[in-house]
């Protein structure tokens, strides 16, 4: 992960070197922009759960393959430029393809700009189970191309807010003082923060690349049921780890692990109200279907009946602890009532 | 590489703590051993290109997840008992299942115990072309079991001969002149020579892991026309290498980096005469209707128009050269001739 370069640019950086040896897979959406059409050699892919289908990856395989035979590079610069899901799918493409090719990251969203782009991690889902197959690898480059962050509609970047906040209550102050003080959405510019949440980020990722060692499972806070909601409810990621997040604090509360005066510094601080607790949450609950056995294939379960779960001490001050699924369970159903 | 551990076992191994968190992944034709039924979650493949099919995958991968949801196990060690497809396949689910699991080789064929147990290659193939998605995964052991690989029949280890001559031929004394001077084919008992063929082989790897440095080019002698002919002619692959090893041979000597002495040295051996040079290899060159297309697929190409090539010096000393497309298409030619 050391390895990965970041660049911040202000304006769109030319392409230079990287056109010749280097196959760009980007958002259709960018299909027009004159940085893209650059590019001598690019597939155009929609952004979403279906590119992360596994079982589309032979078709979008071969398409890529015959492109590739154009490329004049004994290994091929892979650029992937788009959201979450396309870094996922581009990450794993460059992982895999001829055993591993160059990887370049072109986030487009705040969400992934701050969070997926770093730290290594590529997966594909398996029907509804997310991210089953995938791979560590970092990718050579992470560029951070100010234009096209902002260029993203405000509905996109409330969705990177689950994971900012998430950030910010693993990490605590000073990051959790200044992104708590901003006192509306559009107040928070995050290119402001965007080295910061980063370092974040990677500062928990360093210490366990590879997920051996239990402490790159912090930044799991929120997404154990972060993944039910968003597999069952079809929500956007960033808003199933708002609610993951909610859950999250009532169960902290409920174990007695997280004191509500805490609980209520973090609800009443200027973005915290985002996080949903009250009958919006029980709704959500009661909407779960199918959280036992999405909760079974759940990748940080222990065992076919434990997995670990991060819960909320401080701000600041996360704790993980195994706990049955069907504890899990219990608690979404003493939460939904 | 260094990580993999090797267990030689003159008879079956108990299963012991293999068998809870484990899944075997085996070659269908050994579904009624007792060995394979100790295990209690299993998956039966049929060995073969079209395992290694990408389109396949998909399927193959929804199958294992169900069956893995039984695996009572943190991380689930994978099992490959097979030959070499299994273990390119196997290799591969394991190094993407939930972002890398455990995995053991138990190779059944003398080909896969010499040769792709060894070195952490994994591949799948994107319709005719060979490998063209795979991961370096080293397995965490790998175990050579005699009972199993001396119950394969004389064809199968008529197999492994092109790659035990050409690892011979790359290591040079005192390997090949141990090879060289069995008589015949039912002498060469490659259980003798496992160990040496293993290291030998590893001794290489070791220098060049991921294939960066160009030294672990060295073990595609034989290979970059032996592809072309197992795709095209749908020989097994061992057959191929010798006569992908036959027209390297003829290419050395025509560009004088082989004296003609030199390669009597070989093709006289008591195996060498099993590398064709004669009218059959030119026959079968003649039968290459496709190969500028899978030369240009080719992993060791540098460019469109040109990739590396191991020819022969002398037994034991090899050199890479890069070659254009076009020059080894007119090489094919001039040896068909």
């Amino acid at each position: 992960m050391a390895g990965t370069k970041l660049e911040f640019y202000n304006q769109w950086p030319e392409p230079k070197k990287l056109n010749t040896g280097s196959l760009l897979i980007f958002d259709e959406r960018f299909k027009k922009h004159s940085w893209v059409l650059k590019f001598p050699h690019r597939y155009a892919v929609k952004s979403g759960e279906d590119l992360k289908d596994l079982r589309n990856l032979p078709r979008h395989l071969e398409a890529i393959l015959k492109i590739s035979e154009n490329v004049d590079a004994k290994k091929i610069t892979f650029i992937g430029m788009g959201g979450g899901s396309i870094g996922d799918f581009v990450g794993f493409v460059a992982s895999v393809f001829k055993r591993g090719s160059h990887l370049i990251h072109v986030p487009s969203t705040w969400l992934s700009s701050i969070d997926s782009a770093h730290g290594g991690k590529t997966g594909l889902n398996i029907q509804r189970s997310k991210n089953q197959i995938g791979t560590f690898y970092p990718a050579d480059k992470v560029l951070l191309i100010k234009p096209l962050l902002e260029s993203q509609p405000l509905d996109r970047s409330t969705e990177a807010l689950g994971e900012i906040l998430k950030i910010a209550l693993l990490q605590g102050s000073p990051l959790w003082k200044k992104i708590s003080a901003v006192e509306t959405i559009e107040q928070l510019q995050p290119w402001r923060f965007l080295k910061e949440l980063i370092s974040a980020k990677l500062k928990i990722v360093n210490q366990d690349p590879l997920e051996q060692k239990g402490i790159r499972q912090l930044l799991n806070l929120g997404h154990t049921l972060g993944h039910v909601f968003e597999a069952e409810l079809k929500v956007p990621h960033g808003i199933a780890v708002l609610w993951g997040l909610g859950f999250t604090l009532q169960w902290s509360l409920q174990k007695k692990y997280l004191s509500s005066s805490e609980l209520a510094k973090i609800l009443l601080s200027p973005l915290g109200f985002l996080i949903p607790v009250g009958p919006e949450l029980k709704i959500g609950l009661r909407r779960l279907k199918k959280a036992k056995v999405l909760l079974s294939q759940d990748k940080k379960r222990n065992s076919k009946k434990s997995l670990r779960f991060v819960f909320v001490k401080r701000i600041g001050q996360p704790k993980i602890d195994t706990v049955l699924i069907e504890d899990v369970l219990k608690e979404i159903k003493r939460q939904s009532l």
